[in-house]
């Protein structure tokens, strides 16, 4: 069975009902939309991934309880604030921001999910948040995601959305999500906040499911700084309104291709990054090794660092695999920057190194590694260790 | 029993009879000493402690063998090149190199270890290196510990050098050494070189055990980029020479004195580091679960960022034990920067952010945690992620 996906605009509105809107209400340092609201037309199916912190922000907590049941109807975001390690008081805001959604769209608050984004520890300003509520709700547009999109931004540079439609002789869909990231992105969810909406029609536990795996192939495997955050959370909105949906494989490829878009997109937009890297490993005992060993070059600074200078420093590539989990033969490890040959056998291949520094100063790298061991194979994403970086992450809350 | 510790000069030579000497060879990128000889009067205990990654470099293998005796004369090590992931050729290298020594000194190769740090994956100069060792020896000098300091550093900015004399009633010793670090420094040693000599008697399996005990209580909590490298080695020789040694845990004290000192001296000349982190974690369930989560804050790239920016984040280093191995309750958490409580029981608690900002810009900052779990504590040591350790890393190969 052939089916044709494509591109369509609208990030999380991209499916039909859903509404967006963004607002500004002073909780972001410099101003502009800090507030974003995604609505569908009723309470529908609804999953979420979050945290595995054991610091879980307030409205982690919140959007657990909430989205047990699995239905929502709406996700509520801010910027600015983190509602992390805020106590009773954070978590009264939250459970309270939920409610007057509820009340704005006359549904319960439990069919109201959560998400803040920001600096922890400071308290979430209840007012500023509380008294943008109505505004928000009032601004809800069937093409509001740009400006609910934009609204979730921190240290991003851009705003980020993508939504797939998908056609086949078995039925169609739309997905369409958004996201933010920046930095604290690491293995298990890290500062990232995404909402995918879609119109297929799944039921709880299987959108849950379905969700799992695809988040942890995707935002799973992004890796800008080794941080995990206290905030993470993927929603998912199904409202089920497609008239011919198709079957669930294709759903979760569409559902795949915008989070997988979404997830490199954070890797390239990572704090200070100018390269998006992505680290290859083939070879391997197995997928969970080839992931491991992955995981373990896109996480070295000093490799990361090696980028950023566009320099195909190959030894702390090998350094990096054999300070990792994973058993490997250092004397089978072959390691190609760019597709150029730097290592073989894990000793140095001859490569022309100013050349190879040329190709190294373009905006994505690949860097290939094969251990010789077996049929695993996995890409872990980052990018780039820069000035920038630094920068951003020394000024933050300052 | 009271003992008395002072310092004394003359590093590696402050034991008795050591004679040490650098040279230059040709190996360094710029010039300057680059191989560094510290000799004993004849085959002496010894022992090692080296990296544990699986990517060793040839001198981590050739000082492994040598060693496995219980019983060393020389020590020779090399800046510029890391012999790392360079074949059979540079297995020759290392194992010519210690056989060049021996006969230099009338000593048979396995009386001799051998250490490099620098690139990986570039072949060690052969006719650089072993064309050095007669000047090398015929150097050799009772007060060549400096420049023998001086000839192993590769990013550092200053010779490290340590020495401890220990006197009481039962007897007493002098404990010497020097190391090298500047980046790679992390978890099971990292990229860095230690040798360390003392007068002290004591047999091989105790001085192997004895030199573990305290390296993984020194080096082995110090983190600057939580990199682990290639080349690592921790080399005690031990001559035996003192008239009346202590008792055995009154060398051990000395020899931690000497390896804590240099271990923090290796954060504080950390790759582009302006302050020096000590972070202590109490009220731990246990000793390791606090070395694990005062780890686990001392990898954090966020976390030390901040601190190059004066900035006292501390949801940073809630975030980070939170994502780390131990089971904590974060509403029993407390943090102080400089002494100066910002988080008590999971949440801010008030402090002057300007006041608090000018004790950040010292040149060293303690970040205490409390768990409020138990008995448990342990420090872990480094320093803040600055611009200047991207400049280093994305600079040193090319």
């Amino acid at each position: 069975m052939s089916h044709v996906f494509r591109d369509v605009g609208g990030g999380v509105c991209a499916t039909p009902g859903i509404e967006a809107a963004g607002v500004a209400a002073g909780l972001r340092r410099g101003g502009g939309p800090d507030v974003a609201l995604v609505v569908a037309p009723a309470p529908v199916t609804a999953a979420a991934v979050q945290t595995r912190n054991q610091v879980a922000a307030a409205p982690v907590v919140v959007t657990r309880r909430h989205v047990a049941d699995g239905r929502a109807r709406a996700v509520l975001l801010n910027a600015g604030y983190a509602n992390a390690c805020t106590g009773p008081d954070g978590m009264a805001v939250a459970t309270d921001s939920a409610a007057e959604v509820g009340r704005e769209l006359g549904c319960g608050p439990a069919d109201v999910l959560v998400c803040s984004t920001g600096v922890i520890g400071e308290p979430l300003p209840r007012e500023s948040l509380l008294g943008a509520i109505p505004r928000v709700a009032a601004a809800l547009d069937a093409s509001g995601g740009r400006r609910a999109a934009e609204a979730i931004l921190t240290t991003d540079t851009v705003a980020k959305q993508v939504a797939v439609g998908v056609d086949g002789p078995d039925g169609g869909c739309v997905v369409g999500g958004m996201a933010k990231g920046a930095g604290m992105i690491a293995p298990g969810l890290a500062t990232m906040l995404c909402v995918v909406t879609t119109d297929a029609a799944l039921p709880a536990p299987r959108l849950r499911a379905l969700l799992g795996l695809v988040a942890d192939r995707t935002f799973g495997r992004v890796s800008v700084d080794g941080c995990m955050s206290t905030n993470d959370a993927v929603v998912v909105l199904a409202t089920g309104g497609a008239a011919r949906p198709p079957p669930e494989d294709v759903v979760a490829e569409a559902l795949a291709r915008v989070c997988g878009r979404l997830a490199e997109w954070l890797a390239r937009d990572g704090e200070g990054a100018r390269t998006l890297v992505r680290v290859r490993v083939a070879e391997a005992p197995d997928e969970p090794a080839a992931v491991a060993v992955a995981r373990a070059v896109a996480d070295s600074a000093l490799f990361r660092a090696a980028i950023a200078g566009a320099d195909p420093n190959w030894g702390r590539v090998l350094a990096a695999i054999g300070a990792g989990p994973v058993r490997v033969d250092p004397d089978r490890i072959g390691v190609d920057f760019a597709g150029v040959p730097v290592c073989r056998d894990g000793v140095a291949a001859p490569f022309d190194r100013s050349h190879l520094a040329a190709l190294l100063e373009g905006p994505e790298v690949d860097v290939t590694v094969r251990l010789g061991l077996g049929d695993g194979r996995a890409t872990v994403t980052t990018c780039d260790l820069t000035h920038g970086y630094v920068t951003i992450n020394a000024e933050y809350t300052t």
